[in-house]
């Protein structure tokens, strides 16, 4: 293959994985056209894609013909979508997708709901010997769980997800959340683990890294760990999931006895996902090329260990004598 | 002047600013060497800076000897604080930094006292003809003002901020926050005016900037523009101030009526101002100017008018086997 154009969907503000994506075009000697769609023309990826096109809502019926739309007038090879809220969705389409060229980087629809509902993913774990911290219901809150976690069973980046200490704070919030979810709290150190599965499931390339600092709940200062336990527990968890494929992100803590708890599966690239990368894990290339058929550039998992990232505010500038103004 | 050195205190994520800068210095074409303070090592500025140096907490008696020694070491010309929380300190602290040859960017205490008190600065508003939201204590609440913003006096970016949208959630939140203060809640576009003030006290430029998006409490989409009516506002506010000096970023909303409330005004550079800058409103610049007593290269207000700004994530990436492993 010498070329391979792609569509990220919700693309936001995801500058950086698209720069990835483009070097590791580069790397590759390939061609591509690199297509960003989000609902906002003030998405900061519209300055750094080839293209930047306008799409409705997620949860409008006009989203999925909209995107094949796309798909067709781009001739898009991979379709990349950034928010857990499109996979399942996309998931169920894959085969309409299919028909006009596209591939969609997107595991099963199984597999996507799984990730996307926690009771679900905890019921997962335990089938496969892991733990995730306990669940509850309002009502079997007898007080000796305090602290613990309320958040929305299908929450996305720590929204609405706040530590309830006594049971007056519960019964104040948990009316306040739609669809909440009370999870035991686990105190320890926070890691994100990275990794990607290929065609038949085999998982390529697992990184953990710590997290030392979150902002709007996502991570703004963390180091890639060679940790053994977590890179096999990595593994484990998505070489067990039904239909696994393309780049996942799980939120675990290692709380103070040494247990390690996963909070969270994503089925698409996480947010720190390009210190993984910048470390040496190339999951963009090896994405490309699984999705292509050609063989991996490597599978050695010689990624840097103590790699860090330290995030900071950087914005793309537009004049509003640019074309359109401020619409693009 | 040929040579300007900087010291920048809790520089923390302010990379853009401090490479603000180094491009001010460039055109000047003055020497200076940037050196930045904060209590971490970890700080994405220390990896722009020229020098990094630890410093205890703002809050340790050993904060400012430790300053003057920082000061002494790298002859600094020009101190520059960038949080709220160190403005009165150094403020009072002046002429010991005089003594060792540094100015202080910071206001006299007297102002930086008004810009960190809410209430005070309500005071000093209506003085000069201009609003600001209701201020209320908890047992005037009867009902009809809700819903009511709930915030630490002295707060900054946000923090601990929340919309209260009757009596039993007032109840309950009102002990939670420490020196919580009640404000009308007012809604509308949001803005923020950026503007520098000399040292006799004249405002040499001001820049609104309309703000569509925050994230963590700071802008992270928005534009310039040409308001005539807020850039009124902003002098007003800044040429009445009781020996202001330096730059300065104040928070308003511009109600549904047309009337502008000021929210908040901080007494150091605001962490949007980039925007202003990269716009046409070289604030760098003239500070270092004004300091250096040397001939502004301009006093024309002529910035770019709906100059827009989208922020995203970058990194600075440090491998471990770089000097000194993760502490620099």
């Amino acid at each position: 293959m010498n070329r391979c154009n792609l569509l990220f969907t919700s693309s936001g503000r995801r500058v950086e994985l698209i720069q990835l994506f483009r070097f590791a075009l580069d790397e590759l000697a390939w061609d591509g056209l690199i297509v960003t769609a989000d609902m906002s023309a003030r998405a900061a990826t519209a300055y750094v894609s080839d293209v930047h096109e306008l799409v409705p809502s997620v949860s409008s019926p006009d989203y999925i013909p909209r995107l094949l739309e796309l798909c067709q007038q781009h001739q898009i090879h991979l379709l990349i979508p950034l928010i857990d809220w499109e996979l399942s969705l996309l998931a169920k389409h894959q085969a309409d997708f299919e028909r006009v060229g596209t591939k969609v980087a997107v595991s099963t629809q199984e597999t996507c709901d799984l990730c996307f509902d926690k009771r679900q993913l905890s019921r997962y774990l335990k089938t496969i010997g892991l733990q995730s911290p306990a669940l509850y219901n309002a009502d079997e809150i007898d007080g000796a769980q305090f602290p613990v976690f309320l958040k929305p069973f299908d929450g996305s980046a720590s929204r609405d997800a706040r530590i309830i200490r006594n049971s007056s704070e519960l019964k104040f919030f948990v009316d306040t959340i739609p669809n909440a979810l009370i999870q035991e709290y686990v105190s320890g150190r926070e890691y994100a683990i990275d990794g990607v599965v290929d065609q038949d499931g085999n998982v390529v390339c697992v990184v953990p890294r710590r997290q030392f600092e979150a902002r709007s709940g996502e991570v703004s200062k963390g180091a890639t760990e060679r940790n053994s336990a977590l890179i096999e527990l990595g593994s484990r968890v998505l070489a067990n999931l039904p239909g696994a494929f393309g780049c996942f992100t799980m939120d675990c803590i290692v709380a103070d006895d040494g247990q390690v708890y996963v909070l969270d599966l994503n089925a698409r690239f996480g947010g720190g996902m390009p210190l993984s990368i910048r470390s040496g894990a190339n999951f963009p290339r090896w994405l490309l090329e699984i999705c292509a058929g050609t063989p991996l550039h490597t599978t050695s998992q010689n990624w840097a260990n103590g790699f860090m990232m330290l995030r900071y505010d950087q914005a793309i500038y537009v004049p509003a004598t640019s074309e359109g103004g401020l619409v693009r």
